[in-house]
C-alpha cells in the first residue's frame, strides 16, 4: 500500500530554453552537425552557431520539462526538478513551465553559467537537429531534490540526458531512493542514441538492477542500447529485461514490451509534419498520464500518440492546444 | 531622374521583441485590454501582465521591422532603422533581422531602458491584442538616421507608431527630408486605430502637405482617420487626398485608392486562421516589393495578399516560408 499521491508524475531533467530555426541540410553538413541527434557544445560554439543560423523562435524546452508540460496539458498533476540561472532565459523558463500548470520548486542558480540553451535546427523534412549548451544545468545537485515531493508522486520520471551534467546523477540517486521508499514507480527515457552511446553500461545496469519500471526509447535508441541495427534483435533483447517498455517508431506507431510480452499500437494521423521536436517527450507524457490512472497499456499508447501528433504539427516541443480536449474528442 | 537605388525600401520604426501567448477573451476583459488593439504600458504593468499570461513564444517583431523582414523574404533589398538596448532581447532582435537578410545599421543603446517588448495575446478566433512596453525605442533620435542610406532607397517607409517615442518624430523628419532630396517615395502605415486617435491631426497634416506618397491602412484605422463608422464615407474622404492608398479589409481583400480612382483586389485563400499578428505588416511588404519594381497596382496588392496569408496561418509576425517561393508559384 502506498499513500495517496499529490502528483501523478515528478520529472527531473535539464532545464533548457530552445532556440528554433529552419535550416537546409547543407547547413548541418557545413557545421558538422549529426542530423536528428543532440550534440553537447560549449558556450563559444553555441554563440558561433547562433550567429550563423536563421531567424529564431525562443521557447522553453528540455525533454523531461516538455513531458511534464504535456502531462499538465492532459489534465495530469506534474512537478519538475531542474536548474536554471536567475537570468532572462531562466525567468522565461520558470514563467512558461508554471503557466503550463507544472509545479517547479527548484531555486535558480545565482552565479555561474547562464541558463542552458538548445539550438534546434529544423530541416525541410521536419527533422530536428539539436546543439545544447548545458549552462546552469551543471549546478543541479542532490540539494535540489525534495524527497517528500518524490515520495508523493505516483511516478518518478528521469531523462537519460541527466547523465551529462556531473552532479545530476547524484540528484537522481537520492530521488530514486525516495521514490522506492514511497513505493512509487520509476520511469526512464533513453533520450537520444548518442546519449545511449555515452552511458550504455550505466543505463543497462539501472534496468537490470530493477531501478527502471517503465522505459521509453525510440528505435535508434533501442538499437544503440543493444548495439544492433536489427529491430527484431533489439526487441528480443528488450523482452528479456524485467521492465515495461514503450518503443516508438515514428509513423509506424510503437511496440509495447511488458516483461517479455510484445504488442503494438498505431501512431495517430496527422495533416502535415512540421517539426518533430518534442515527439518523444509528448508521447511519454501521454503514456505516463495513462499509467498514473491505471489505464490499459494500449490506451496509454493511444494517448501518447495523440499528444505526439499534436506537437509535431507545429514548431516547438510543447503543446499549443489543450491536450485534455484532444483526448476527450478521441475514441477510447 | 534619381540615382540607382541600393535598397528597395528602408523602414523606420519601433524595434520590438514579441512575447506571444494564447488567451481566452475572459483574460482580456479581466486585464482591461482592448481586443485587437495595441496599448502602451509601462515596465511594471508589462511585468505583471507577463506573469499572468500563459506559456509564451518569443520572436522578433515590430511593425516596420516585420515589413522589412517580409520584403527581404520576397527577394527585396531592405534596411531597417530602430533602437534596441545591448541586452539579450536586443541581441536576439539584431540576430533575427540580419538573419532575415535586412540591413540593420542602428547601434544599440548602451544605457537606459531595456529592449522593447510587446505582449501579444492571441484569442481562439486568431485575433491579437497587444500591450507594448516601448523601452529602448525612446532612445531613437535623428542621430540614428543615415541620410545617405535613405537617399539610396527607392521607398522610405515609416510606421505611425513612431509618433509614440518622443524623439523618433525628429528622426522621421530628417529621414523624410533625405528621401525627398533623393527624389524617393515616402510611405506611411497608420499602424493602429488607437494610434490614429492619438495623432490624427498630425497624420492628416502629413498626408495633405504631400509628405505621404503611399498610405497603408486597415478599415478601422481609416474610420479613425476620418472619424466615421461608414466605410464608403471614409473611402470618399480618402479619394480626395493626393496619395496612393491601400486599405485592407481582412478576408474581403483591399481597396486601392489612387489619387481618387478606386479599385478593389481580393484576399488570398487560407486553410486556417491561426494568428492575425503581422497581417498588415506583411501585406505592406508585398505591396512595397511590387511598387519598388513598378508592377501594376493590382499585382502589388496580390503579392501583399499572398504574404499576409502566409503569416496569419502560424504564430508570429514574420514569414516561416520563403515568400519568394510562394510568389513564384502564384499566377501573375
Amino acid at each position: 500500500m502506498t499513500a495517496d499521491a499529490t502528483f501523478d508524475v515528478v520529472g527531473i531533467g535539464n532545464a533548457i530554453v530552445d532556440v528554433i530555426a529552419r535550416a537546409e541540410d547543407d547547413f548541418l553538413v557545413a557545421h558538422g552537425l549529426h542530423k536528428g541527434g543532440m550534440t553537447l557544445i560549449d558556450e563559444t560554439k553555441s554563440s558561433a552557431l547562433y550567429e550563423a543560423m536563421g531567424s529564431a523562435t525562443i521557447m522553453s524546452g528540455g525533454s523531461a520539462a516538455n513531458t511534464m508540460a504535456g502531462l499538465a496539458s492532459l489534465g495530469g498533476r506534474a512537478a519538475f526538478i531542474g536548474k536554471v540561472r536567475d537570468d532572462d532565459a531562466g525567468h522565461a523558463f520558470r514563467h512558461d513551465i508554471q503557466a503550463a500548470g507544472v509545479h517547479f520548486p527548484t531555486p535558480p542558480a545565482t552565479e555561474g553559467a547562464t541558463t542552458a540553451r538548445c539550438l534546434v535546427l529544423v530541416t525541410p523534412d521536419g527533422e530536428r537537429t539539436m546543439s545544447t549548451y548545458l549552462g546552469a544545468c551543471v549546478a543541479l545537485g542532490p540539494e535540489d531534490v525534495d524527497k517528500d515531493l518524490i515520495e508523493k508522486a505516483r511516478i518518478f520520471y528521469f531523462e537519460g540526458y541527466l547523465w551529462d551534467p556531473p552532479r545530476a546523477k547524484e540528484a537522481f540517486r537520492l530521488a530514486a531512493k525516495a521514490a522506492r521508499s514511497g513505493g512509487r514507480k520509476i520511469a526512464l527515457t533513453l533520450s537520444d542514441s548518442f546519449c545511449v552511446d555515452r552511458y550504455r553500461d550505466e543505463f543497462l545496469d539501472l534496468i537490470r538492477s530493477g531501478m527502471v519500471d517503465i522505459l521509453f526509447a525510440n528505435e535508434s535508441e533501442l538499437h544503440a542500447l543493444y548495439q544492433t541495427a536489427d529491430f527484431d534483435t533489439a526487441i528480443k533483447a528488450l523482452s528479456r529485461e524485467k521492465t515495461l517498455a514503450f518503443v516508438t517508431r515514428s509513423a509506424d506507431g510503437c511496440a509495447i514490451v511488458n516483461h517479455g510480452a510484445v504488442q503494438t499500437a498505431p501512431a495517430a494521423p496527422i495533416d502535415k509534419l512540421v517539426d518533430t521536436t518534442g515527439a518523444g517527450d509528448l508521447f511519454a507524457a501521454g503514456v505516463l498520464f495513462g499509467l498514473a490512472r491505471d489505464l490499459p497499456l494500449k490506451r496509454c499508447a493511444a494517448i501518447g500518440a495523440i499528444a505526439a501528433a499534436e506537437v509535431i504539427q507545429h514548431y516547438g516541443a510543447r503543446p499549443e492546444t489543450a491536450l485534455s480536449d484532444l483526448i476527450a474528442q478521441a475514441p477510447a
